[in-house]
C-alpha cells in the first residue's frame, strides 16, 4: 500500500525503507548514480552512525535492536494509526527533539510557515516526497504541511535514515485509515536521484496526468529528468533545483569549505600547515578546498582541465600542475572532478609514504580504487573510513572513505546548508502548484531567478545582515524592479 | 582625409586625436557616458600625467609642447609619409621602447603572432580602430598586422593618449600615399565606447555593407549597440567582448582587488590595517575590494541590494549592513555598484573627520558630489587626486578624484590585464573574419566560450602554469570534447 | 614496587595508573591544577572515548572490561616478566600498532635515535617519567632507550592512558626482576604537571641528590618549580620546557588554528561562515582560533586586557570590543584568556538563543559554569561534550564539554605537536644529562635557544625545507656562529 | 652657533642641514650605516621629490630654487628672529598645513599633551635632536614642547628634509636672543643613527655629565651605543627606543606588509596575482611580505637560516628553498635578511627575463648591485627608481631604487607608524627625564614593558577599541596589577 490518502491538514506518513532497493537491480542501479545530492540531507546521527562503515544503526538507536525488517513488523503510534513502515515508532520522542534542534537552524522554513500563515499556498496540495530521512528533511515535510499541503514521503536511502526521525513523524503523521493508492494523486512530487519519479512513471503512469510537477534536487536525478525531456517522454513539468545559484554555491563552495576540513579531522588528525596539498579539479568545490587549505597553512597546487578555471587558480595563488610532476612530494591528494580515474594507479604507485588520498568529487571512480584490490597489497583498516594500503616495501597510502565523497562518509553537513536546499525545494514545489497554466510545460526549468533570491533573503536573517532597499530613483537609473530580480540570468557572482 | 587605403601587409597610421570632440554635443555625450572600459587602456604614463588633473601632457613628453593642435601640423616621418596625426612624431623612438616594455608582458599575443605565421588569418583583413592609444593597444595594433591585417586607428580619448607611442606608431606605418576615405573598406571596426562605429554609421553608412563585423569592448559601446540592435538598425554583426568570462573576471575582481590598494596607497598613504572600511556593493568589483581590504587587516563591512551577493558576503565573514547604520564610524568609504546617489549627502554630512570617500564602480554618480558643491562647504585641494571638503565645524572628508574612478584616475592597469583584453579582440576580430557566412547574423554575440578558453590558454604560460589533457576515455565519460569547450554556457566560475 | 632497577639498554616499564589518587587530597589537588599540559598528549584514542564523557575505556578496549584495578591483577607478559602495571597486557600487539602509526610523524625522534646512534649521549642515564601514555609518549620513551636511558614510566592521568599502549610498553619492557626502589636513583626525571616531582620530593627526598634534574612540559608543574626555586627548596636543576619558543608556537597558535575548527565541529557541526564570534583573549591561542575562524568567514572580534596584545587584534583586523557591548549578538563566544570568570553569568543571561559558548584557554574557570547550575536553568545532555542550558523563556545556550578545555576534550592533537613536544623534552634530558657540571645550578633553566633551534631543525625534513646556510662572509658580517644560535634571546618571532 | 640657549616655553630651532656631511669621512660613515630608521621618518613629500632620484627638492618647493646654501643665507622669520637655519622660512604656511594634516593622524601625541597638559612632565627639560625633519617630527617636538621641554632641532639627513615644515617649525620658534653653545646644556638627546649623539661625545663630552640621558631610535644608532657601553665609554643612561615592541612590530611587520605592495606598484605596476615570488629572510618584516603577497594571489616562497623562523614559515605556508633552487623561475626576488650578499652576482645571471629585484631588509648590501657594475651588462634607467639592467642576450632584469630600502625610496611610511615611534620617543624622553636617581645607570635600556604598553595604548582610540579591564578578582587571581604590565619581559607577542 503506496500511497495511501490523506485527511485534510494533517500528515500522513509512510517508510518504506526498502523501495529502492527492493530487487537486486535497482540496488545496482543506485550504487551506478552515486549522488552528490546523497550527502546533502546527511545528518549529524547519520555520519556518527557511520562511522562503523555503512551500518544502519543511528546513532541514538538500540544498536542490538532485532534485526527484523521494518515491512514485516507491525506497530501503532499513540493515536492508534499504523498507516507507516519505520524501524520503531517508540523512538519518536527522541527524533522529535532532533527535529526541534534542526528548527533552531532553520529559520527560514519557519518562517516561510509564518508568512504564508493566512494565505496557505500548498493547500489542497498532496505531495510525495522521496529523500534522505532526516530531522531536517522532517523540518521541510512539517513546513509543507503548515503551508496546507498533505504530504507523504519515503526515504531515498536506508542508510542516511534517522531511525528517531522516522518514528517522529510516524508518530504525528495522525494516518487514521489507509485507502488504496490509486486513490492518492499526487499533484507534486519531491525526488532525491529520480527513484520516486521513475517508479511512478513505470508502475502509476498516470500520476503524471493530473501531476502538477516535479522538483529534484540531486545530479543524478537531474540528468535522469533531461534525459526523459530530451526522450520526450518528460509528460509533466519539472523543476531542476540543483543548479539554482543560491543552492550551488552552499553545496559546493561554502560547503565543501568546511567540510573537506572536518572530514580529514575527524578521519586522521592530520595537521594542515605546512602540508604538500595537490588539488585536482578548481570548480567550486575545489575552490573550496583549495581556501580552506591554504588558509590554513597549507602549500596548495591544483590540476586543471579548463584554462578558464587554471587561470583563476593562478590569480588565487596556486600553482597549476600536471598531477605526474607533483605525485612524488604531495601529502595529500584530494579529487574534486567528477571525472574517472583522475588518480591512477601509477600515480598512487609513485605516492610518497604516508600519503593522504581522498575524493570530494561528483563521482566515486575519481580515484581507481578498483586498482588498489590487488593481491600485491595489503589493506589495513586502521579506523573507520581509514585504510591503509601497503605496499610491498612498506610504503602506506593513507586512503579515506575507499575513495567515495569524504564530505558523505566523514563529516556532516551543516543544518543551514540543508535549509538552503530545504528552502529552495519548498519554494519550487510552491511555484508549481500556483503557476498559471501555461507557464511552465512538459520541461525540465531552472528555478526563476526571482525566487533564488527569495531564498537568499529569507536567510540573511541568521546573519542579522540588513538588505539595502533601491530607492525609486535608483531603480529607475538601473531599470531593476525593486523587488528584483537584480541580475540577468547569465550573472557569474 | 580620415579613412586612406593601405599598401597590403603594413601599417598604415592615423590618429585623429580630435574625433570625438569635434563638436560640443559629442563631447557632451561622451562624458554622460563615462565607461568603465575606459580604464581598462590607461598606462602608466597616463596616469602619471593624470596626477595633475586631467592635464594632456603624457609623463615622458616635453611639458613645455607647444599647444598647436596636431591637425595642424604637417610632419614626415623618417620613410617621408605625412599620412598621420600626431602630437609630435619625433618621439616616435621613446615610444618604441615602451612598446617593447609592454611586448613582454603580453607575451599572449606575441605567442598568437608565432602560432598563426604561417596562416595569416587576417590576410586581407582591413580593419579600424578607435581606442585607447597606449603601448598595449601598439602591441594590439602591431600583432594584427603581423596576422595579415591593414590597419588604421585612431584614439577615442586625448586625455589617455601616449603621444610617443602614437609617434611610434605613424613612424613604422610606412604609409606611401592617402587616398580618399571612399576608397577604403574597412571590413573590421574594433571600438571602445562606440563612438567610431556611431560615427561610421552615420557619415559612412555603406561601409556597414561590406563590413564583417564590429568588436566592441566597452560596456557602453555594448550597451549602445545592443539599443541598435533591438530596434533593428543593427547592420552587422557585432560581438560584444565585454563579457567574456576571461575578461570580466580580470577587469573586475582581479584586477580592482589589487588597484583599490594601489590607489588609495597612491593618494592618501593611509594604513589599511584596523582600518573600519564599508564597500557599497558586492559584486566582483566589491568582492576584489573586500577581499584585498580583509587580507590587509581592515574590518570590512558591505552593503548590498541582492539578497544572493549579500548572502555571499556574510559567507565570506562581511557584515552586511545598510549605509545609515555605519556611515559614523567609517574611516574609509568606497561605491562599487554601478548606481547613482548611493552615498549621499546626508551621509557625507554625518562621516567622522577624515573619513575617506572613493568609488570604484562603473559611474561617476555613485557619490552625490554635486552635493558637496555648496557654499557652506570648502574645497581643499590637497594633493593631485585628493579634496578636503571641509564642514563648517571644522569636519573634513577626504575625496578622492573628484568621485570618478579611483582606478581610472589614481591607479595603473597592469599590462597583463591589457593583454587578456587586447588578445579578446584579437580573437573576436578573426572570429568575425573568418567565420563561415551565416554564422553571425546582424546581431550581438558574445564570444564563443572555445574562444575565452583559448584567451585564457594563451595567458597561462606567464605563470608556468601546466593544464591537465583529458584522455579519450576521460573525454568520453564526461561528454566533452577534449579541446573544449569544458563548460555550458550557463556555468558560473 | 615503584622503581625497580633495569637492566642496561632495555626498557623496564611500570604503569601505576592510581599513582596520583592514592588518596582523597592528591586528586583533589590535581583536580585544582588542571595543566594546559594536559591536553597535549591526547591522543585519538581517548578523544573518542572521552565521548562518552569521562569514560576510562580507550576506543579499541573491550568496553565491557572487568573493572578490577589493574593493581590488583598479575599479569605476565611474553618474557615472563610482572614488573609492570597495566589494565591488559594482551592488547600489546593493538598497542604496538598506534606506536607504529605514531612513528610515522614523530621522525624528528626517530632521526635522533639515529644521528645518535654511535654515541649514546643518555648511556647510563635513569629516567622516570610522570606524562599522560600515549602513542606518542610511547616513541619518546623508546627514543630515550634508543639513545641509552633505562626508563620507568607512570600515567599521569587515568583518563588520558591509552591502554594498548601501555600494554605494548609492558609487553616489550623485557622487565627481569625487579628490585626495591632504593636501589634505583633516578638521575633525571621527566614531569608532566609536578605529580611526581612532588611524590618524589616528599617520599625520597635522597633521590635529588645525585640527580642531574628534573625537566617539566606544563604551565601547572613550571608554575610549581619556580614556587620551588623562589622558597629555596629546589634541590636540582630544573629545565621548563614548556616556555620554549618552538613548542610554545605549537603548543598555541599552530595547534589552536586547527583544533578551535576540529572541536566545534565534532560537537555542534556549526557552519563557520558568517557565524559573529567573539574570541576573548588575544593571546598566541587567541591569535590561532580568530586566524581560523576568520578565514572560513566568521565575523571575528576580540577582547583584550593588555593594549599591545589589543594593538595587535586591531592591525590583524579584529575589532576590539568589550564582551558586554556585543553579547546580545555572538553566535560563539570563546574564551582564551587563562582567567576567570571571564564570561559571567549575567552576560550568559544575555546571550542569544543558539549560542555556542567553549573555552580554549588554560584554566577551566573561564567561563563561570558554577552559576550555571542553579534551579532555573535546566540543562540538557544532547551529545557526548554538549550540553543545552535551557532558560525559563525556552532561550538556550550551548554549552561544550562543560567549559573545560574544548581541545583537551573535543578534538585531539596532531601527532606532529606531540612530536615537537617529545623532542624538546629528549634534548633536554640529554642537556641536562651531559651538561658540565656547574653550568646548571639549582634552578629553573629556559632550554639554550640553540638546542630549540635544533628542535625546529628535525622537524623541517618533515616539510621538505631546505635551511640556507650563511657563508663565512655572511657570518661574519652578521657576527653569527654558523651553527647558531641565530637570534638573541629576547626575540619575538 | 650650534645649541643656543632656549628661553622657556617656546620652541628654538636650529636646522643644520649640513652636520652630517661637514666632511667625506662623515659622509661616507653615515652612508656605511643605512639606517632602518631612516625610512621610518620618510614622509609623502619626499617620496614624491624621490621619484627625481634623489634630488633634494619637496614636493611644495620651489624646485627652481636657487642652490645657496641654508648655511650662507640670512633670514628673519615673521618675530624678527634668525636663529635658524632653514631653505626658506617663507614656506613657514605650507609646512603649518602639512604639520595640521600629520597631526589628524597623530592623536596620540595630541592627546598626551591634553592628558599631561596640567603638571607638564617635561617642565625644565632642555631637549636636542637630530631627526628626520617631517612633519611628523614636528607634532612630536611640538608635543615636547607642550609638555614643558625646550627644543632645538637639527636634520638627520638633508634627503628627507621637509624644507617647508622646517620653515614653520623656523617660524614658530620664538627665539628672541641666541647664546653660545657653552650656555646650553641639553639634559636630553633624542637621535637617530646616533650622529648626534656622537658629535657632542666628540667635540662637548662635558655636556654629558649633566645630562639625564639619550633616546636613540635606529638600528645603528643603538649598535654604536651597545659598543660604548661595552667599551664602558657609555657616561649616560641611554634608551633604546628601537627594540620597543610597540615600534617593532609596526616598523617592521605591519608596515612592511603594506610597503611592499605599495613601492613594488609605484615602480613597476606589477600584478601580483599569480606571481612567483621568493621572500629571502622570514623574520618580521619577510612575515609581513609573505602575508600581503600572499594575499594578493603570489605564489610565495622563503628562504631562512634559522629553523625556529623556517618552521614558522612552513606553518605558515610557503615553501623553504635554497635560492638557488628557484631563482631561475621566480619573478620577483625580495631580500629582507639584513644580511650581504643574499642575492650574488650569480644568481642574478640565472634569474629569467622580466624578474623583479629588490631590497626590503636593513643593509643595501643585500643585493650584490656593485656586481652588476660591469662592462658587459647595459643599464637602463626606466623609470625613477627602476633600472634595467640588460644582459648581452637581451635579458633583462628590473632592479629597484639600485637595491637600496624599497620602503625607504619608493613608497611613503603611513603617519600612524611613525605615530607610534614618535610617541615611544617621547614616552622614553618623559622616563629618563623623571626617573629617580639611581633608577638608570650609564648603560643601555629598553623601555620599560608599561610604557610600552601605554605607547599601544594612546593608539587605541584611532580604532575606536576598547579595552578590558580586569576586576579586582581577576588581577589577583592572574597576579597582575590592574594597569598593567601585563606580561612578562620574555614575552613574544
Amino acid at each position: 500500500m503506496l500511497l495511501p490518502v490523506y485527511t485534510t491538514g494533517s500528515l500522513r506518513f509512510l517508510l518504506l525503507l526498502q523501495i529502492q532497493f527492493a530487487n537486486a537491480e535497482d540496488k545496482q542501479e543506485f550504487q551506478k548514480y552515486p549522488t552528490k545530492a546523497g550527502r546533502r540531507s546527511l545528518s549529524r546521527s547519520i555520519s556518527q552512525s557511520s562511522t562503523d562503515s555503512y551500518s544502519s544503526a543511528a546513532s541514538y538507536s538500540d544498536s542490538s535492536d532485532d534485526e527484523t525488517s521494518p515491512r514485516d513488523k507491525v506497530q501503532t503510534n499513540s493515536t492508534g494509526s499504523s498507516d507507516f513502515c519505520v524501524k520503531n515508532v517508540k523512538q519518536a520522542e527522541f527524533g522529535r527533539r532532533e527535529i526541534e534542534i534542526a528548527e533552531q537552524d532553520m529559520s527560514a522554513l519557519i518562517s516561510l510557515r509564518k508568512r504564508a500563515q493566512g494565505e496557505k499556498p500548498l493547500a489542497g496540495a498532496k505531495i510525495v516526497g522521496c529523500t534522505h530521512i532526516t530531522a531536517q528533511t522532517a523540518v521541510l515535510i512539517e513546513t509543507l504541511v503548515a503551508l496546507g499541503a498533505q504530504c507523504r514521503w519515503t526515504a531515498c536511502n536506508i542508510y542516511s535514515t534517522q531511525n528517531e526521525v522516522a518514528a517522529a513523524l510516524a508518530e504525528t503523521g495522525g494516518v487514521t485509515n489507509t485507502l488504496p493508492h490509486t486513490c492518492f494523486s499526487p499533484c507534486s512530487i519531491l525526488d532525491d536521484g529520480g527513484d520516486l519519479t521513475h517508479w511512478v512513471y513505470k508502475k502509476y503512469p498516470s500520476v503524471f496526468k493530473k501531476a502538477r510537477g516535479i522538483v529534484e534536487e540531486s545530479v543524478t536525478g537531474v540528468h535522469r529528468l533531461y534525459q526523459l525531456s530530451k526522450a520526450g517522454k518528460l509528460c509533466v513539468p519539472a523543476m531542476n533545483v540543483n543548479d539554482s545559484v543560491t543552492k550551488q554555491k552552499f553545496d559546493n563552495l561554502y560547503c565543501c569549505r568546511e567540510s573537506i576540513l572536518d572530514g580529514l579531522k575527524r578521519t586522521t588528525d592530520v595537521m594542515f600547515g605546512g602540508k604538500q596539498v595537490v588539488v585536482c579539479g578548481y570548480g567550486e568545490v575545489g575552490k573550496g578546498c583549495c581556501s580552506a587549505l591554504k588558509a590554513l597553512g597549507s602549500i596548495v597546487c591544483i590540476t586543471e582541465i579548463d584554462p578558464i578555471c587554471a587561470l583563476q587558480g593562478c590569480m588565487d595563488g596556486f600553482r597549476v600542475v600536471k598531477l605526474n610532476e607533483v605525485i612524488r612530494q604531495m601529502d595529500l591528494v584530494i579529487t574534486c572532478t567528477g571525472n574517472k580515474n583522475v588518480v591512477t594507479r601509477e600515480q598512487l604507485d609513485r605516492m610518497k609514504n604516508g600519503c593522504i588520498v581522498c575524493n570530494m568529487g561528483h563521482s566515486n571512480t575519481e580515484i581507481d580504487v578498483a586498482s588498489l584490490r590487488s593481491p600485491e597489497l595489503t589493506w589495513e583498516r586502521v579506523r573507520s573510513q581509514v585504510d591503509h594500503v601497503i605496499w610491498p616495501d612498506g610504503k602506506r597510502v593513507v586512503l579515506l572513505a575507499e575513495g567515495r565523497l569524504l564530505n558523505l562518509s566523514c563529516s556532516t553537513v551543516p543544518t543551514f546548508v540543508l535549509s538552503i536546499t530545504a528552502t529552495t525545494q519548498a519554494l519550487a514545489l510552491i511555484e508549481l502548484f500556483n503557476a498559471p497554466e501555461g507557464r511552465y510545460k512538459q520541461d525540465v526549468y531552472l528555478l526563476p531567478k526571482k525566487m533564488d533570491e527569495y531564498v537568499a533573503s529569507l536567510h540573511l536573517s541568521n546573519f542579522d545582515a540588513h538588505l539595502t532597499e533601491l530607492s525609486d530613483e535608483q531603480a529607475k537609473y538601473m531599470g531593476l524592479n525593486k523587488n528584483g530580480p537584480f541580475k540577468p540570468n547569465y550573472y557569474r557572482y
